[in-house]
């Protein structure tokens, strides 16, 4: 969608009706440049503040998945988070971004194929900025960052490096196109004539673009790699002390991510300042706004779902999983954010905790082991959240937003009948089969040269020390010895213990 | 406070001079509906960034409350904070924000009654959109997490859950109400003729509202519950073991917090677009800017000012006290921030690290156990906050803001007259009655019912292997032993030592 | 440069052709004040955000320095980041502002001597607001914050509030008036007639004015005071133990410092409502996304660039190196962040990897000891950076922005002449010099007066024990016993250990 601007609207009127009349008043062409240039300021103003939330994730997820594991392997993940952002910024610099949003003469619906290297860039004439790049940059690499979880403690690095690159540079910009661009074969954005099912696919801020796409390639890799040593007992009972080896993180982590959600669900609005046609005091500033209340809501309701959930089943107050269920409302509500009302988000939050609470049974039950969860906390809720769009989406936001959508086709609930929930469960559908037939193989074939899962006295003597070097604290470096004791190798108590944290 | 916008303004003047001349004239109508759109999407954009920064000061709690208690301790203190933020969004959207600014045709000056589950929002007609909604939440939800640090260590968490329910969801918003809302009995924004002493009183970024609301209700909550196990000995001297286990999530909370309140109180100005009457170049950009040079100039004093009287008192220079100390300068000008010069907030900084230094005495002499020493520090510096409005508040810069307000009553010591100075006092009693009158009977039932002090045994454990299930640090699982040797029960050291942080 | 207006040009175009017609239309003046109101605070609340991110680049500091040094001294290196902030700011008020950017009568290129203490603030004639002095406040700060870091684990506290009170007050605000002000000497936004060779040296956003000054003050530093204990043995041979104790808080430290850093570059545009005189689609705030762009490309290959290359000479993938690469990266294109292409960007990052790489090789072969390797990293990769922009500035990012200069001269690679190159040369030298002859001589006094470097018993037990009067975590307190032990007293392991991170 192009910037909005009344005064373009306005000399173009002019234009027809008294041209002379306005073009020979520099004055007012003065004004109407000058209102065209805030419009810009102000939409790019928005979008990078919203950019720097959403890159800030990023640390969120370094900090919640470095608690998550055990000290032994805190530096192997955050690395991993680093070189998601810088390796990401090269490959969607290169292409990545071609792939999602390349649009010209001779554009498909389903890869890009210009402004690779940005070349033509910016582009007036669709109103693409650098702030457009680099907010489209930062949700890629956050997809990759999810997959990171879910192989964390038992990967070689190599590996990282070739599934980081290929997904944030291929798989998922070629989904994006799909859904955001206005080119994309089912995006809600694309010209009425080609739209999915006459409604296109919801899916504003990506629960399944960037969450299910994270969670699925998270769930082939977890799979293919197995369950780390020591995580079930022969009996296939789980090692209950193979757990966050500092919760501190954990929890910064968690808040980190909340507060880039805010720039995530929010700025996916792309532009701030574009009235509405219902009211003057309404246009996208309250959307936004309404983004952020929506996406508290979720989140909130499920992290109080999970806790007491939690008292129930486990008769405690488990901080980390309130964390989780916490992460797990935000996903649910990502593709829905901006189009539900706001008690519709309490129920998508409630129902979110629930997903990933049956899913982390099923998970224990086939002893299928994500030390982050991500398959089933983005993978699940992603899901659900694709669903639940289909489900409650309200017929004004729509069409505040998508305008080029026929209105009558909202959330089934509502009454908006079946068209938008069918797109939205072939969005689901189209992104289980493309990430599994993308990542599925790319996993296999990493193992099969021997590239994918570490060996297994480097996995029991910890990551950090086989392939980083050193380990994350200092108090290792004094201690090596201990580490070569087989005794203390079953569940990472005692390296966590000498790690101290 | 409506938007601010020329345009109507102008179209209302055309009204009056010459309808059919503007009327009739689709480019200046288009051009006045982008001025109108845009001054909503700057003002938005602005209140919605503002918020994301006082959100975000819940981490710096976070981080500031785990590290300050022991680490026996530090899982129970975080799910507080996370919780305040979670369950405090559900209050807040279901009746919290309607008792604090609901307006309709039966308002009273006490509670609010519209806006329940936000019916009837945004509301065009008194200017308030989605952000100002989460801007106020934000605020509702630090009061409670103040509290939380005073009872730190020793609580159940069922209380927890109670009491900052009841907070967040009730007393916070009251006093919001009288001093913030347009219908507020001690308001300054009030009409010019329901204005308390035809002053009103000035607590712009909430010194009261906010701080010494958390603070007094931490006050009651610490003094019914009583010093923790071990804090004095036999003859009541303090166990200087019994602190901080880990000084860097000290520093991280305090920074965070630092770079939040930039938010809470340049936020405060709700709009940014207002153009001073006094010069085209001020207006409440300028406003925002002066308000973060006080909130920096105030804070940046009192650290000093504490470095060097602690480095006098007590022979070293400490961290964890010039973080506090910065805190109270924080706290001490967020009441006067937007309305009294930079060179008073020096005063206001200086002052405040003398409050807090003397109320930490005080608490230690009388035996009082505040783990964050918030009742001093939120209370004391909170108080001071509101009555220095009353001695250095500037005319010009109120008289901006509160357009209401006759100008001639400002800060006594630069002529400004008493009446502000005694509205400030009539705001402090107040909060202190109506917070005792609330919170004090509540931590008193809760008391009488035994859910409010945990058990003895529990304590001495830590919270977090008796209410969470595990401890924050890994290393205590393999070293389940150790705990139950009552030698190392006195202090906490040997936790902290195992913790290792 | 003051701010843009379209309104003020076309009411004083309008004063000249027609200023009846205008003048007497109260509409179109209320639309132009409007207008202008809205530029104003677009452009405020953009650099207010912009201060806000680099003001966090403080914690980041505070967290990079903590976890990379031993745990026995992180209060100490904590507390030095705090007082940067809080004692900058103070001297940055009363005087350090205004020898940088004072302007007036009796104005002279070298130093200012307008607005102490503010007086005469915001000043509409030249465009300064109070947001204005918080950005550069932020600025100087980091400058001293950066030597903090090459003089840790070794030095008396009162010398570093020595010096970073002289630095931050004196020589790095002298160095910003003779790039920044428009009455420098050396500035490219100098008036035509007064620019060093026709040209003036470009820093965009300080490679030199706070990398390099930050980063040669601590040079001297560094080598005054010599290498900390037990750093190289009797041969000269380098202690590996002696390394960062917390890795979870250096990554913590450098993403928030890359967050920052989009503050820092893209806010040194100072404004954002600025059109560009090429396109109505372009203007400053294209401007801005294009230099979070090549800031991301240029530490990403940077980071990169360190990783592949670490792993070839050390043979393992090193997390801490690719922070300080990453980082390299940023120094580097400080400078041209905004006058060069991101391919370019490219290029100075992957310079600016080896720049670190080799630097840190020499520095082991002369035994010097920069624990943070901030005078290798900011000393460096920042006058590479200078130089950097001698070779690749693009003839129109420079005409965008430095309106006043000749569009002749810019980067030689591109055509653009020797004139750039050689002001770049002289900048270099001038900050190399200019820090020398001020900060050299000061850690020289400060030795000569034995205020610089700590007893070496103090030392050994860590600075936090001698002069902050405990450790950074709780589990020291019950073990004080174990740092009289002289044996383990030689490479801080032990002490890490009882630390625990």
């Amino acid at each position: 969608m192009g910037v909005a601007s009344a005064c373009s609207l306005a000399l173009s009127y002019a234009g027809q009706a008294s041209h002379a009349a306005v073009g020979s008043d520099p004055l007012l062409q003065t004004i109407c440049a000058q209102t065209d240039a805030t419009t810009l300021a102000v939409d790019n103003l928005f979008l990078l503040s919203s950019t720097y939330l959403v890159f800030v994730m990023q640390l969120g997820f370094a900090m919640l998945c470095a608690g998550s594991v055990r000290a032994k392997n805190a530096l192997n993940i955050m690395l991993t988070n680093v070189l998601d952002a810088a390796s990401g910024a090269l490959s969607y610099y290169l292409f990545g971004f071609a792939f999602a949003f390349g649009t010209g003469a001779s554009t498909n619906s389903f890869i890009g194929n210009y402004y690779f290297c940005l070349r033509g860039f910016p582009d007036a004439e669709v109103g693409y900025d650098y702030s457009f790049f680099l907010f489209q940059w930062a949700f890629a690499i956050a997809s990759a960052g999810i997959t990171s979880g879910s192989i964390a403690e038992r990967t070689q690095f190599v590996a990282y490096l070739i599934f980081s690159f290929f997904q944030s540079g291929f798989v998922y910009p070629i989904v994006s196109r799909w859904l955001w661009s206005s080119n994309g074969w089912m995006s809600a954005s694309a010209d009425a004539g080609s739209l999915l099912l006459g409604s296109g696919a919801v899916d504003f801020a990506g629960s399944g673009v960037v969450h299910m796409v994270g969670g699925i390639a998270g769930f082939w890799g977890a799979l293919i790699e197995g369950p780390r040593i020591g995580r079930f007992d022969a009996y296939g009972r789980p090692n209950k002390s193979m757990r966050a080896h500092n919760a501190t993180l954990v929890v910064l982590g968690t808040f980190i991510l909340w507060f880039g959600w805010y720039g995530f669900n929010g700025g996916s609005f792309i532009h701030i300042l574009v009235p509405s046609s219902s009211s003057s005091f309404l246009g996208f500033w309250s959307g936004v706004g309404r983004t952020a209340l929506t996406t508290t809501l979720s989140g909130s309701t499920a992290a109080l779902t999970t806790l007491f959930a939690k008292r129930l089943i486990d008769g405690h107050w488990s901080v980390l999983d309130v964390c989780n269920g916490l992460l797990g409302g935000f996903v649910g509500i990502t593709a829905g954010c901006a189009v539900v009302a706001p008690w519709a988000a309490i129920i998508c939050g409630f129902v979110s905790a629930w997903v990933l609470i049956g899913l982390n049974v099923l998970a224990l039950r086939f002893r299928f082991d994500d030390p982050l969860e991500a398959a089933q906390l983005h993978g699940g809720c992603g899901l659900w959240g694709i669903i639940f769009v289909g489900l409650f989406a309200e017929k004004t936001y729509l069409e505040d937003y998508y305008t080029s959508r026929p209105g009558s086709n909202y959330g089934i609930l509502l009454g908006g009948g079946w068209r938008l929930l069918i797109a939205q469960v072939i969005e689901a559908a189209t992104i289980i089969c493309w990430t599994s037939i993308t990542m599925g193989p790319l996993f296999l074939a990493l193992r099969y040269f021997n590239v994918l899962r570490t060996d297994g006295d480097d996995e029991v003597q910890g990551l950090d020390y086989s392939n980083h070097g050193g380990y994350a604290y200092g108090s290792f470096l004094g201690n090596k010895i201990n580490f070569k004791e087989p005794s203390s190798h079953d569940d990472g108590t005692s390296y966590a213990l000498l790690a101290g944290t």
